[in-house]
């Protein structure tokens, strides 16, 4: 009979049979206990520690199945054998939090929304229907999303964006990053051609997902079909109804260039990323790449709701062509969808009961008027003739070029002291930054209030009056 | 001046503006407006067609942002060079509608949860105060998921997981088959050992994203440890707290000998799926491999939240070892969390109130009775000499074995006639199918009703009798 040193403590947090498993285990680990050792039974120990033989037979049972113990029928349990020399590890290390960052009084990156404008009513009242008889949504749904939601995203991309294509070929993902990736994973080896300059993330997860990629230049008509042609690349992520930064949209020739660059050759893609394609200000957003190529054709139409709705709420889709959407079944036929079912079907009533447009429509006029306001009082205090806006016609941002600016690292510089957070459009650049524009800087207006619009031009004249 | 042949029909659905641009886009496609040509001017047109001038206006406008047409100055528009040599694209092929599966009586296939279990009111009443003061919950959130809601998986991963982390640690994401996928990648090229038998998915996703698999076999003491150090794999994916399907529960000494494993060479990494952890009847759930590894060991710990909750709420989280914390956020560091935020503050808030463990331990009680009446129903109807049950303790779903029985292909095919579709064991070999216990099948309770037990039994009984 060996003797065990066990102290438990019945006040402590720690319920009793966990602190008798553990120093039991903690003993059978140091080597105190050795293999074979026999176990006092549970009655004995139970009434030598005074607790309930329950308490006993609870942490017994959590060493054998552990692997710590042996119950031998009728004859009691034994220390099984068990030499740890896992390398010693350190504490939990605590990051340093990152350093406080200046917050400026006016942010004008983009990427904000202003979520004053989100339709809180309408999709909470439809959330809360769903909870209320929602039990049909807790179990797995359709891996490329509800039927009924890409039913209703088929229809809204059919009227709205000219995509042609059946719900089938539709498939819901949390984020264009995430859809991005499963395509480029399909594509794998493949070379893309990306925008010079654009949006970086693109590339970072073609990369991320082993698709090599070339940097192809821009001019007033988008991407430029020589130089992807030179490129060598068999896939080309393109964001034609409204180049990000430029705000540039690419032509219909020029978009029928680019369909005969894919059509070209077996395995050449097209990724059209529908970019900021609701907010158009001058007329009717133009329809898509992909309604041009048809439902056979060879792109991948991709689009988010991050922006239209709000960038918490994790949904986008893609379209893709026939042969990639047999590709998609066999590589992820297994996937669960990622998003929510719950969102999912709140978004499906919102496009069904014709909300949606409606909402575009009310967010559009806002960001508008907004975009007007701001680009009036810029041009008031400046002088027409002192500054140039470009790419005020669709999206939330624009540009702002100074002709006899001091160089756009000094502008951005100079606006930051003044409370002014805003990028050069250098920034957008990964390549052949020699091409930029000088005195450059990008405007993100989306989460400005009109009330501030005085305020932040009068601190911009502040930053760059010479 | 050029004759037009156009007709428009006010009292078609598509707006005047869109079948004036339609047309006049078909007629420069087709050549029969020229480059060159000039258009009638608004007005003329106008009256011409009898709509209003901005009608006209607007499909010009359209017209010429998409680089069919030029405009002018005080000369009016123009058609531009337009050679459109697409190929021909078929009209949206509608695929044939899946076969209509024969819907059986009762569906004992596993993954399936219990939705009556779900915790509607409290998740309801959350989600609807979020939603009411949410408006702070609109925009991006921590690309690693909430910091809030990391904190609450930190500390209910240490209670109740024995996980040792820091929050940072965690990385939350839309389903562990995303979170695996993105370890993968980071990973690449590397070789996995995966268990066999086992849930075949995880392979899917390795594979997916540039991991080759090796199948290394499972004994009593769930995966072998020589086999694993045979199999050249530098990773291991693992459920340790209950091997799927056998529902082997891997003792400490083997978990010891597993991260010796790991520890010995550098890039060796442990992939613990903490499967089905939450639902172990017998006793506490064994703490994971994770916690014995501790923060800087070489164990990414993986957990789901979908059968917890429900399937169709996509959150699950991870926790990295600190030198993949690093590697992800170089990678992965630009991209949005996955999961919206209103679900990620509502599953928070379920965790900061207490009211998971309760939910848990409601959910454990009530499939812990159902697998009791299941299998005393079973060994009532074919005697406890006839049939033999494994893999109760833990886990949804039990086997069966019939030891002599007529072959499990026979059993699943006899059991579907009587309405009862269930899967035999082999299927989850992926090798080695040989070695598949003869008999035996998989019985998934999660969503049977107590009321069904007795019918479903006596199917079990007509399908099986000699």
């Amino acid at each position: 009979m060996i003797d065990l040193t066990l102290c438990l403590d019945p006040g402590a947090d720690r319920p009793l049979y966990q602190q008798l498993y553990d120093s039991l285990a903690a003993q059978i680990k140091s080597g105190r206990l050795k293999r074979g050792d026999r176990l006092p039974g549970k009655r004995s120990l139970a009434s030598q520690l005074a607790v309930a033989v329950n308490t006993v037979d609870t942490a017994y049972q959590m060493l054998v199945a552990e692997g710590y113990l042996e119950a031998r029928a009728k004859s009691g349990f034994f220390v099984l054998e068990y030499t740890d020399v896992l390398p010693q590890t350190a504490a939990p290390r605590q990051e340093p939090p990152p350093p406080p960052a200046p917050a400026p009084k006016f942010d004008l990156s983009t990427g904000a929304v202003d979520t004053a404008l989100f339709p809180f009513r309408t999709w909470g009242r439809i959330q809360k229907e769903l909870l209320y008889n929602g039990s049909g949504l807790l179990s797995h749904g359709h891996r490329q999303g509800d039927p009924e939601l890409r039913r209703e995203l088929e229809n809204y991309l059919r009227s709205y964006r000219g995509v042609v294509c059946s719900p089938e070929q539709v498939v819901v993902g949390a984020g264009v990053e995430y859809l991005l990736g499963l395509v480029a994973t399909l594509l794998h080896g493949s070379v893309a051609a990306v925008e010079n300059p654009g949006y970086d993330r693109p590339r970072t997860i073609l990369e991320n997902n082993g698709i090599a990629c070339r940097y192809v230049g821009i001019d007033n008509g988008g991407l430029d079909p020589a130089a992807l042609e030179s490129s060598g690349a068999n896939l080309c992520y393109v964001t034609p109804s409204h180049h990000f930064p430029t705000g540039v949209t690419m032509p219909a020739g020029r978009r029928a260039q680019l369909l005969r660059w894919a059509a070209a050759q077996p395995g050449r893609y097209i990724l059209e990323d529908d970019y900021d394609a609701e907010f158009r200000f001058d007329m009717r957003p133009i329809p898509s790449l992909q309604g041009m190529a048809g439902p056979d054709g060879p792109v991948v139409y991709l689009c988010t709701f991050s922006k239209s709705l709000a960038p918490s709420i994790r949904i986008a889709c893609m379209v893709l062509p026939w042969p990639l959407l047999e590709r998609y079944r066999r590589a992820f036929g297994s996937y669960a969808s990622t998003v929510s079912r719950f969102e999912q079907q709140t978004l499906r009533l919102f496009l069904e009961e014709g909300y949606f447009p409606r909402h575009l429509a009310r967010m559009r006029s806002a960001y508008k008027a907004r975009m007007e306001r701001l680009t009036a009082a810029l041009e008031e205090r400046f002088g027409r003739e002192n500054i140039r806006l470009t790419g005020r016609h669709t999206g939330l941002h624009l540009l702002l070029t100074l002709p006899d600016g001091p160089g756009e690292e000094r502008m951005t510089a100079a606006a930051l002291r003044e409370g002014v957070r805003l990028r050069g459009l250098s920034g957008y650049y990964m390549a052949d930054r020699e091409q930029c524009p000088e005195n450059t800087v990008v405007l993100g207006y989306a989460s400005l209030r009109d009330e501030e619009i005085p305020e932040l031009v009068q601190a911009l004249v502040r930053a760059w009056r010479k």
